[in-house]
């Protein structure tokens, strides 16, 4: 079989959108459609305009944005039993919805057109090929999701594939298989696939769910057995255990299989537009996402990182450069020497892999780390470990005393946050206070306020990012919390951890770190001035 | 081909230890042994005592503990190239751990062994053949990993063939074939499996990571191509993107594929012994998670519960119940009115769909949403906001005021946490303190402190978990915060959120809807025994 063009659509802002923990606002939603257009993507499904008020008024705002790469698709549904095709309010919502492309999902499973729509399987057929006639007399692409397609298929053949036939007369121009509950096992798409694409012919697609773990390999094995059109979210977003995840899938298609579907330049901000939609759409990307994740090529195992030193495809199937992502080698209990020798020699490069200084420094990390630390990315707090135990660290302040106070005067009232700090720097004692948006947040303010006097380079330095993780959910607000936070000066991030009894104070060691490392570069900065 | 026995070799103590942000004390892994002994996995791979001291220090322990259904196994590799056997430390190790069973990795990739292992091919194959008749003079089962080996077989299928038959004529037990670096295609899985069970015979294995997403999927597609061992961790943690999920694969065999590998009994465990060894991990389970995530029979849209209420394989693959986990509708704003009724009916049954008071709530609960609060798992809250607006409701006490103080009193003592609160009830006010690891916990003890004057039955209630969550990370520690707290008095276990800019703020909140959920529900019990 000739290799056809695979055309892409991309359904974050409608199958996404119903994922546990997704809720875009109109901003988010024109971002996103703004990153998944610069990534090329054919289609990207936006909304429901006939179910949902929010997404209509998103269709208004995108008119008059101009896309460069991709078509916008508005999501419905076949129109309902029993009425007039021009008098069905959803089918009326597309429209008005004023996009290129319209999809329509329509049920191909006998017994949820009987049990569930409660209708005549007759009717049904004339429900899809009324709605499908319809939106083509409006000039309108039409691409025609067969929902509940596999298991339809598994029941009752016949009238599955009569429903295709239905969509394929009445001018769809792409016909989707869906697998809508996402049980299906790759060698049944297969087989099922190749008999559709033999008795329907024209553009066939693939819309799987991830429920028994096989979205991304039944997209790609339906691909092997003749679709051209893959559905999916960017970062596998959706109902349940999600969509299939295009960030997966893109690569897949382009490195393993040879499909010429996204150019080099753009498959290099792969992990960064991945995480670009993640932030936007405020869930976590998972670190062991395949590709994009921030443990994809993490290597912890000390026989892994010596191998991967020596030949990188010892343990990674890509190069990670080529798709925008890091090789990381984690400082952990179960890393060898050659790891922490390499971070050692980023600061000191003359110590050797038998030096003592290595060994007091691995015994220190591990005492750490069973205390609740954590390393991996937070190589500002590694630095500052490694120069204390060689000696080359000199503390920049002293602390003496800290006071938080946060009140809620009365019921109704504000809650607020105050810090108090008193430091010394060189024998010069600064005292001072700031107001803040909870306790950490008055704290750092006051830290930086009274250093900035001795250190005025820290005016640039803020916080990106901060996280709290209850290290023994057990004992709950009693527990040891670990605090890592991410800290920039405009030109550089790094991050720094701490572990307490206390959120405030895990938060103090790691804001301690943070501001330490930052004047520990700047130095370094001057020094390579004048050597 | 008639259906053979399958044996499941969980690794979550080994391949899994090497997962970013996994560190199992000696503790953790006595549990983790007892749980999938329990679960009844053929093999338990708990440790590589040659590379690791930890791990030899928990097989002397093991050796006490008798397993009722699995067998134990100890890690390793290959003796070293030019050595003799007996005198290879990692060989003697694998002795000294005592396991009934032995897994050693060797290479069947030629430039692995070249360019990696710096050896010659011939040496390679006298290592594999030196080590396994060492380990079956012992009197071990032996089974054979061949690292690399679908790498292998692409770049010279003969010598990796070759590595194989060395491992068979020495008396391997089991011969496993290992896509090491996880980038192999399900089909091509398919086609070199079928090709090694029909070359070699005997029981061959797979052992599959999840880099380009399809460790499942290849793992079943290998089972269909003849192997009859599956190695993988129970919750998929691993190197990079992690190991092939046996918390998938299991029930995929026994619903999908009528293997008989797990009795009904034991399968409808499956949700609470993942989360379980999640728990021991100390990792959050992803809620996507197929079969036993949080979510992963969460239904969010509107079109989507409604069926599910009229037949449960409208968008469910199996019943939830049958491996344990539960169905759940998600309140949130593409969430129809029959989620918000179903919830109120679990009040107030009398009210209908259309009734005005249903449209108030889903008003009140979008708004909140927009403010950053989540509904999803905070029923304690929705309970509250329901009877608010419906004026079944009236506060428990009235807060005049609270303090929080946080002190350091110098750079080497101790933080301390201390909360004032004055609160009254019924017109008696009532002042208390307390002190606490840190100011949630602080505030969390004054305020029951303070309540059990009046509401004695308060005594059993304690926090068990306690959740934050920076909702615009780019302001850091100035952004707003979610704070997601679930509550016990023994019997029963309830969430409460709260969202604020402050985390102390944001975490009253929350705790004072534990607290008046608490004395609602105690309240409906008593008025049960009565009317």
């Amino acid at each position: 079989m000739s290799k056809c063009k695979i055309d892409i659509l991309d359904s974050t802002l409608r199958d996404g959108a119903q994922g546990q923990g997704i809720c875009f606002s109109l901003e988010d939603k024109l971002k996103i459609v703004t990153v998944l257009d610069e990534i090329g993507v054919a289609y990207i499904e936006a909304g429901n305009p006939g179910s949902n008020p929010k997404d209509m008024e998103f269709f208004k705002k995108i008119k008059n944005v101009k896309l460069k790469n991709s078509k916008l698709a508005a999501f419905g549904s076949t129109r309902k039993p029993n009425i007039k095709v021009e008098e069905d309010n959803n089918l009326k919502s597309l429209l008005e919805a004023e996009t290129e492309v319209t999809v329509i999902f329509g049920k191909s499973w006998d017994t949820q057109v009987t049990d569930i729509l409660k209708t005549t399987l007759e009717e049904n057929l004339k429900m899809i090929k009324d709605s499908i006639k319809f939106l083509k007399s409006k000039n309108k692409e039409v691409i025609f999701d067969s929902e509940h397609f596999f298991d339809g298929y598994k029941n009752n053949k016949e009238y599955s594939i009569k429903t295709l036939i239905a969509a394929k007369e009445s001018g769809a121009d792409v016909i989707v298989l869906c697998d809508t509950n996402g049980g299906t096992l790759p060698s049944e798409i297969n087989d099922i696939t190749k008999d559709v694409v033999e008795l329907i012919g024209g553009k066939i697609g693939i819309h799987c769910h991830n429920d028994i773990g096989m979205a991304v390999a039944n997209s790609i094995c339906a691909v092997q057995a003749g679709v051209c059109h893959i559905q999916g979210t960017f970062i596998g977003v959706g109902e349940r255990c999600g969509n299939s995840n295009l960030s997966t899938i893109i690569p897949t298609l382009k490195f393993k299989m040879n499909y010429d579907i996204i150019s080099d330049k753009i498959i290099e901000e792969l992990t960064s537009k991945a995480r670009y939609i993640a932030e936007v759409s405020n869930i976590p990307l998972t670190d062991e996402m395949p590709y994009v994740g921030n443990s994809a090529f993490a290597h912890k195992g000390g026989m892994h990182v010596d191998a991967v030193c020596k030949s990188s495809d010892s343990y990674e199937h890509i190069k990670p450069e080529s798709i925008g992502n890091n090789r990381r080698f984690l400082v952990s209990e179960v890393s060898g020497k050659s790891t922490i020798l390499r971070e050692v020699q980023k600061i000191f490069p003359l110590i050797t892999k038998d030096s003592k200084e290595i060994q007091n420094i691995t015994n220190r990390l591990k005492k750490l780390e069973c205390e609740g630390y954590k390393f991996e990315g937070a190589e500002g707090t590694i630095e500052l470990v490694i120069r204390k135990i060689i000696g080359k660290y000199k503390p920049f302040f002293e602390l003496n005393h800290f006071k938080i106070i946060g009140e809620q005067p009365a019921c109704n009232a504000d809650f607020s946050s105050t810090a108090l700090i008193n430091i010394t720097v060189d024998g010069k004692t600064e005292m001072t206070a700031a107001e803040g948006d909870g306790p950490v947040n008055a704290l750092d303010k006051a830290l930086r306020k009274a250093l900035e006097v001795f250190y005025p380079e820290l005016k640039d330095v803020r916080l990106v990012d901060y996280k709290v993780r209850v290290l023994d959910s057990e004992s709950a607000t009693g527990a040891k919390v670990r605090v890592l936070i991410e800290s920039t000066d405009g030109e550089e991030n790094w991050s720094t951890v701490g572990v307490s009894r206390d959120v405030i104070q895990a938060s103090w060691v790691a804001l301690v770190d943070s501001i330490e490392y930052k004047l520990i570069k700047d130095m370094e900065r001057k020094m390579k001035m004048y050597f």
